[in-house]
């Protein structure tokens, strides 16, 4: 371990102290706690120099240099609740070791942001910080209790369009944990992202007909659960058979839910992801169709609502390779992927060429008291770094 | 519609009134408005010349005639929460009724009992009643809340023994409304039951991991919603394929149950409810060994725990052909079948040679403020229930 990637796990640890709950990692959208991250890291920042503001939507900014153009590294401050200790800020705490480790540029300025939200635990709404950093925090997510958080903090709304990215910005570029258990599986350190997957999201109702468990004979029933179960099983054999494609129901809910009477309502959910929309509009309709058929023949009715409709985000095709060859110069096997969450970066990516690099989550865990990232993959994601920031700065000579 | 139907409809609905909850019919053992559904039917019993009592277990009670051989009618007083109006108080108010229309039978006494207790609403422990008149009501069952519960309704539990039948207590005969949809099926009016079904009910954890829904590849799950669904579609198969077998997942619950989390444990409830032990218990272990089969396929685990393991009970083969024959010669075609509720009878049945009649339930309805009963088949009950005492009158010339 090096001693720049000692300094960056405990930086996080540190950080994961600054919490809502005490012995719980919960820190969301200017909370009380987001005031001390803010300070902290900002001394950081200060201490090398940086120049260093809190935007009026809460994120963080210190640059570092100046120059026709600025690479602005970052990733996310808030986390959800009972988190771990890197989701989100290990990507900022890297930024500013980058910085530290690199020192100046020459000839860009570099910028590390930590957004102040994107987990939308507090509102239900996701990547307000980076949406004040492109401009597409709108009327509809800027809500009263919205603006409200952001006066109560000290800030002031009407300021929003200063923490809109300045027009020198030639790049972003986002360090996350993978979130999952490929780059393990692989036994891999890092992986470059390809995109960010497109995400469907629906609930379905199975209406059948609640009865006596004891008194209905089986070819009399219409057992919505009986129905449900059926369909879950075409999700999950439809997504074995789709490369790339990820099909999940996570929640069931079964009315009445008691072991002696047959299930009459159940209502379940549908996520379906995919790198192609395409890919994705195509299994979800094969989906419904399944619902429809297997409800048809059993008698029983089903209706599906449309929870989110995303479409799939590409990482900028050069910057991508920018990342790849940094990878590779720094020793490291190459391995694309796919993103199956959200990020910043997803936000960002419409509007300022990003690229976005996985550290390996170990036993990909993520959202968990025990997520964990291995300090040689923060040695090789240093490295890589440093060789993005050098290739940036090579290009701007 | 005849005199007798028309009472007999009526007073369901006159003692449907009296509940705990005003608007839905809720009436637990020992309930204040037990209260007055025993001095109501006391009264209708009354005025018929019957002897009137209610024993230590909220039993009521009323024989009329003497004889060397007594015939006993009867079902339960109590009801689920939100009830309709004819589950159990039918069979009682049928078998006033029936007092009412024969008169005072000539050399055998005719017993109408009112069971206090069969749903096992208020303290978990069904057949309260029919377990005290068969003297099974052991300390197990007989805890402090409910002597406490009897002590407060003015009744004494030293005198339960009292409540057990006497020696010249040679049948007992429940009516009851059917609670499934097998007589609206085939169009009959009645059915002579052969027996109750015995009952199986099992727990069923599965647990695999928790995950990420979108950044989890297919391969690299091991989803327990996906194995419980896929056992769940065994469990219907295979009770399919099994003439007269119910087999019943009737509940589940998820964790941690959220449409973008792979579900990392589930629990569901098991029914499986046949005439035959054997057939059960062999159905039984196939669903069990099937549930191993698909978590080891999995990787993830199953653990099974037995909640329930009642034997299927047999109604008396003589009373059984009575019963039929009354049926018959009433003009209704007779036919068999098991029921798949418990009831009284079932309590009753091994210790007391007996008989049960079902009336159809419209629309299969029971447990339910819709619940009916066709004034056509009150009719026929009625007039099968006249043959029926007859008969048993007759053997004892």
């Amino acid at each position: 371990m090096t001693g720049v990637t000692h300094h960056v796990i405990n930086r996080c640890w540190e950080i994961a102290a600054l919490t809502e709950e005490p012995g719980r990692i919960t820190r969301t959208f200017l909370s009380a706690p987001m005031r001390d991250v803010h300070h902290l890291l900002g001394e950081w920042m200060e201490q090398l120099g940086m120049r260093v503001r809190v935007d009026a939507a809460g994120n963080l900014r210190g640059v570092l240099g100046a120059g026709k153009q600025k690479l602005v590294i970052g990733s996310h401050l808030d986390t959800v609740p009972d988190a771990g200790a890197f989701d989100g800020i290990l990507g900022v705490v890297l930024g500013i070791a980058l910085a530290e480790a690199y020192g100046e540029p020459n000839n860009i300025a570099l910028e590390v942001i930590g957004f102040s939200e994107e987990e939308g635990v507090r509102f239900g709404k996701p990547f307000i910080g980076s949406r004040a950093f492109v401009g597409t925090l709108d009327e509809s997510l800027l809500t009263g209790d919205v603006t409200e958080a952001i006066r109560a903090y000290g800030l002031n709304p009407a300021d929003l369009p200063e923490a809109h990215f300045d027009s020198t910005t030639a790049a972003y570029l986002e360090f996350h944990i993978e979130q999952g258990p490929v780059l393990e599986s692989l036994n891999l350190p890092l992986g470059v992202v390809n995109g960010i997957a497109g995400q469907s999201r629906f609930s379905l109702v199975f209406a059948g007909q609640a009865n006596h468990a004891g008194t209905t004979p089986m070819p009399l029933r219409r057992d919505a659960l009986a129905a449900a179960a059926e369909w879950i099983s075409r999700v999950e054999a439809l997504a074995n058979n789709e490369q790339g494609l990820t099909a999940t129901v996570g929640s069931i809910r079964v009315e009445p839910n008691a072991g002696n009477v047959i299930a009459g309502k159940v209502t379940v959910s549908l996520d379906v992801r995919h790198a192609s929309d395409a890919v994705r509009q195509t299994s979800v309709r094969t989906l419904l169709s399944a619902a429809e058929e297997i409800c048809q023949r059993r008698g029983i009715t089903v209706q599906a609502e449309q929870k989110m409709d995303q479409a799939a985000v590409a990482m900028d095709a050069q910057l991508r390779q920018t990342l790849a060859t940094a990878v590779k110069d720094a020793g490291y096997p190459v391995h694309y992927l796919t993103s199956g969450a959200g990020h910043d970066a997803m936000i960002v990516a419409p509007y300022v060429p990003s690229a976005m690099l996985f550290l390996r989550s170990p036993g990909g865990l993520s959202h968990h008291p025990d997520e964990a990232v291995l300090p040689e993959d923060v040695d090789a994601a240093v490295s890589v770094g440093l060789k993005f920031i050098r290739a940036m700065e090579a290009e701007n000579v």
